[in-house]
């Protein structure tokens, strides 16, 4: 056999430290092939990227009424989001203080108290111990409330922070979003529908997948009809003349819409906070939605009668919001929210919510089928793209690939972050 | 968010030796959660709990006739229990001495001689190889004969030891269980039933779980119609009035009851070996049965009309055993046995056993559901309390949380005891 | 209980490292348990048996027509085995030079290029990447082609070697089958059927049992009507009279059709390279077939009517080749391959092929049943037996048993093989 190219040597990461896979990485490219695939920088991942920052896990939609509860799982915590009979939304460690039973099972429910099924060690909904029978009289319940987390309810879209003590950025996030967020009053939604798949993948490939289009063209026939190819990105150089014009009237239609959006008090200027010395990494934009422009759905149009809030113009694009985690996008008419868990080093839970208006009814305002139809077809084409990714990675031969300058940027941006997370916690 | 109570700073016992461990147990308290979590502790339990401790693992009516067979599985051992043609019951390990193959497969046989599937080595039911072909001219049949495991079979019930050297703790189990165990006569018992659960749990919490009845008053409505609440335990100065008279009134019946049962030659005070320095654990009693008070079913009279052994008086009461891998209640008419096998850290199987007297016939001296139901529906009941309680275990914000000294203190022997296991091993 | 033999102290292997393991080997013994159990001794494995030497992974026949293909999965490596337009059989790391996504996944497809379906980026079949859109100016596609893996096509079976350099055994391997091969003009035949197995055991026992037909006389019914039980060695000092002549009377035979075949041309006499301190283990001898002589099936008359090849005798009795991962029968008619893939320390996949000549139509030149039948029997059984052996294995009374010096000495000759390699690599 003559040989083509040179067989690559054998990568001997294995001996590496975390430390040092984090300094073998090659700006512009994928990262070494152990960070996505070592248990222990799996471990490391959790802790520093799910237990220090904030994470989405849902919204106050799912909540909507006193006593309404729902637990999230994020590796080995279980949290309880509840609202309380003030109104206020709370997260608890989902953990019984006497025998650590579990109090809630995964999923939705309602309640009056929270009350362990084991002993029947009875809490308040603001995690207070009410009473726990038969403990003698040196018991102090006051001493054995549950374990609070973080939370904060942003225009509606719940953050949790797991740590003690929480990042500050959410504060940015907070008032770069609020305003953003409000003319959807997302707090007024409901969950239309809500589905988990798994990828059995790591984390963050889900989310380098999330972060570029390149693959949108051929892989995404749903999702592109609402966003036209030179919206994707591209290479100058490799234009012909009709892309290259194409382009170059894009982006005068793009500035022109965002001159308009801006006069009615629409914010759709990209803000980022990527840095990679900086928690609580987000980044926000309006998209210019195609064709019809309304929402981003087969036709391009509405697929709720009943749009959001008290919002009268359709043409409010696509707000989009990207967290280290999860992607979000806010049309006139409905929202979709996802949200990764890391389950292990190759496995990764993606939780989608589509809401619309709480008045909105379905059958007459709106048609489930069609409301999730376009991101349903998307995150299963992703899924199997992230699915063949990791088994490529977990091959000996892999070695990490160059990102596309142009249509790659933000996956090099979302992944060169990461390290930096990596390193600020000292490795 | 005003936080009510301080979050528990995580527990980094990852970094923490068993002997650690063992050290940052507080008294009263579950233990710290790698004691339930971590692969070198289950070694370690595996190691010291399972293989050098007398094991509970069947009944001499598992196998009433020579050459009857079956295998128990404990961890990775395989253990074949058989009735030799001299009517001896003895134990070895499931391993062809030629190409390791097992010899038997899991569950109950009937052999006349121990073949190996594999190449037809042959074994005698007393371990000898018979012979082994074409193995050349030097080798010695009685150099190859199945290993040996430690077996007694005390009043029917068989227990092994997987160690060279056996405890001498259990003399002690004989010479207290011998004469409480006669009059049920279990070697003419036969099986009326066998079912396992498997419990994705740790194999303490099913013992911890099994050790305290905090739990039984909401959790098992079948197994509770036997048991009054009095007789659960409770902090008296919890009590009402009322509820003061009925524990003071019970404990009167009680010593009454013991008395009356002593005077016809039924031990049944509280016999314990449970000190943490020693070998062995076990315990037991014989408790009264409420409402009629014949037998542990839903009536609370006997589910079998044929008694076991030659009991005329159904006035017998619970007589229990408990040890460190099982617990054993005998009524007049039938008993069940219960043992847990360590499958891993997080996984535990459950096997019960119903017995009846070996003449008893299903469909006319016993309904087969109305043997199996309390316990059939206590064993469900507390798979379901146990994993919810593995769970929160695996919750980082988990924190050992405090017995009852009134309703859990034999949780604590047990625990405590398993401990000084760990520390006389050098932990 | 009086004990017959003494309990052996259980192995405390786990402190050993693999050179450790590897020196406490018993000369004509099975090896420590911890070489059939470890994961660390599995990637050892791995890396020195299935990453440095050649290996069998399929036929010409495979891939008849330029562009047909299919993939190979070792261990974590995916190797694509392709047929240019210019014929050549060629072997790639299943791995785009991109984002890393699997080009093929598994089975067979028939391509004109070979496209990512992540990003679309387009190689050739000889793995030269022809477009790449949107990488900049700067991107030389000359650097990004597919890696290519090592692939030898002798006699129409395909070997592949994962290694930078590949060893030079390949050459003996093939000069000693070329011409034996010759005959059966395996790339004019199709693979009439495929299917695999998964075996729960490691990959040294699938093989340990194929080196021996110490089981076949009781275990294999099937296989045994073609090979007559003097054939499979024994040992002389325990044979009666009656089967010593047996024995005397075949061994004359099968020098007489050894000169026979030889006088056609027809290499028949044994052809080994085990010595362990080489690599590329293989072997090669011709047997007789019992009964009508044909072929290894039922009836031991040829399965199919169109024989391999311009084959006019029947015969040809059973040409075979052992390596150290498969085993290969080429009779007149057909050729049945069957090679191991390591899954895991306890857990092997085992995929055969039955062959016959191109042109020969199923339902009237053969039934597939027939064809299939002793190596579908023979498989399952052999399942069943190193499923039982890798349980014996891990159960802590195993002890490395001996191998009979007459019937398991190929057995040894393996097993050996393979503790020289891994001395070879430094252990």
């Amino acid at each position: 056999m003559s040989a083509i190219l040179d067989y690559p040597a054998p990568a001997s990461e294995n001996n590496l430290s975390i430390s040092q896979l984090v300094a073998a990485r090659k700006p512009g490219h994928m990262l070494p092939a152990d960070l996505y695939l070592r248990p222990d920088v799996f471990a490391a991942d959790v802790d520093i990227c799910f237990r220090r920052e904030w994470l989405f896990v849902g919204v106050a939609a799912d909540v909507p009424e006193p006593g309404d509860a729902f637990t999230v799982e994020i590796a080995n915590s279980s949290v309880i989001i509840i609202r309380g009979d003030d109104e206020i939304i709370r997260a608890f460690h989902n953990v019984c203080r006497h025998r650590a039973s579990r109090l809630l099972e995964p999923g939705f429910t309602s309640v009056a108290k929270l009350v362990c099924p084991y002993h029947q060690w009875t809490y308040e909904l603001t995690g207070e111990l009410l009473f726990a029978k038969n403990m003698g009289k040196d018991f102090n319940c006051k001493n054995h409330g549950l374990f609070p987390v973080h939370l904060r309810d942003i225009g509606g879209l719940l953050f949790v922070c797991l740590a003690n003590e929480a990042p500050a950025g959410i504060d940015e996030l907070a008032q770069v979003m609020a305003p953003r967020l409000a003319p959807y009053d997302l707090g007024n939604a409901k969950v239309a529908h809500e589905e988990s798949i798994i990828e059995e993948c790591n984390w963050k490939l889900t989310i380098e997948n999330n972060r570029e289009c390149y693959h949108c063209a051929v892989g995404h026939p749903e999702l592109t009809r609402s966003y036209p190819v030179a919206a994707l990105g591209c290479s100058i150089d490799e234009l012909s003349a009709d892309e290259y014009r194409k382009v170059q009237a894009y982006e005068k239609d793009r500035k022109a819409k965002f001159a308009a959006w801006s006069a009615r008090g629409l914010e759709s200027e990209y803000h980022a906070r990527t840095d990679s010395d900086q928690d609580t990494y987000f980044s926000s934009e309006r998209l210019m939605i195609d064709g019809r422009g309304e929402s981003a759905t087969l036709d391009t149009r509405v697929a709720s009668q009943k749009l959001l809030g008290d919002i009268q113009d359709k043409d409010m694009g696509d707000l989009n919001l990207w967290t280290h985690t999860s992607w979000h996008h806010f049309f006139c008419d409905h929202a979709v929210t996802i949200f990764v868990t890391p389950l292990s080093a190759e496995r990764t839970r993606v939780t989608t919510k589509w809401l619309v208006h709480k008045d909105a009814v379905e059958g007459t305002d709106y048609d489930l089928d069609n409301l999730t139809k376009v991101w349903r077809a998307t995150n299963h084409q992703d899924s199997a793209f992230v699915e063949r990714q990791q088994s490529g990675v977990r091959n000996p031969a892999y070695t990490p690939g160059q990102y596309s300058p142009f249509l790659e940027d933000y996956v090099d941006l979302f992944t060169t972050w990461y390290l930096g997370r990596l390193q600020a916690a000292g490795y």
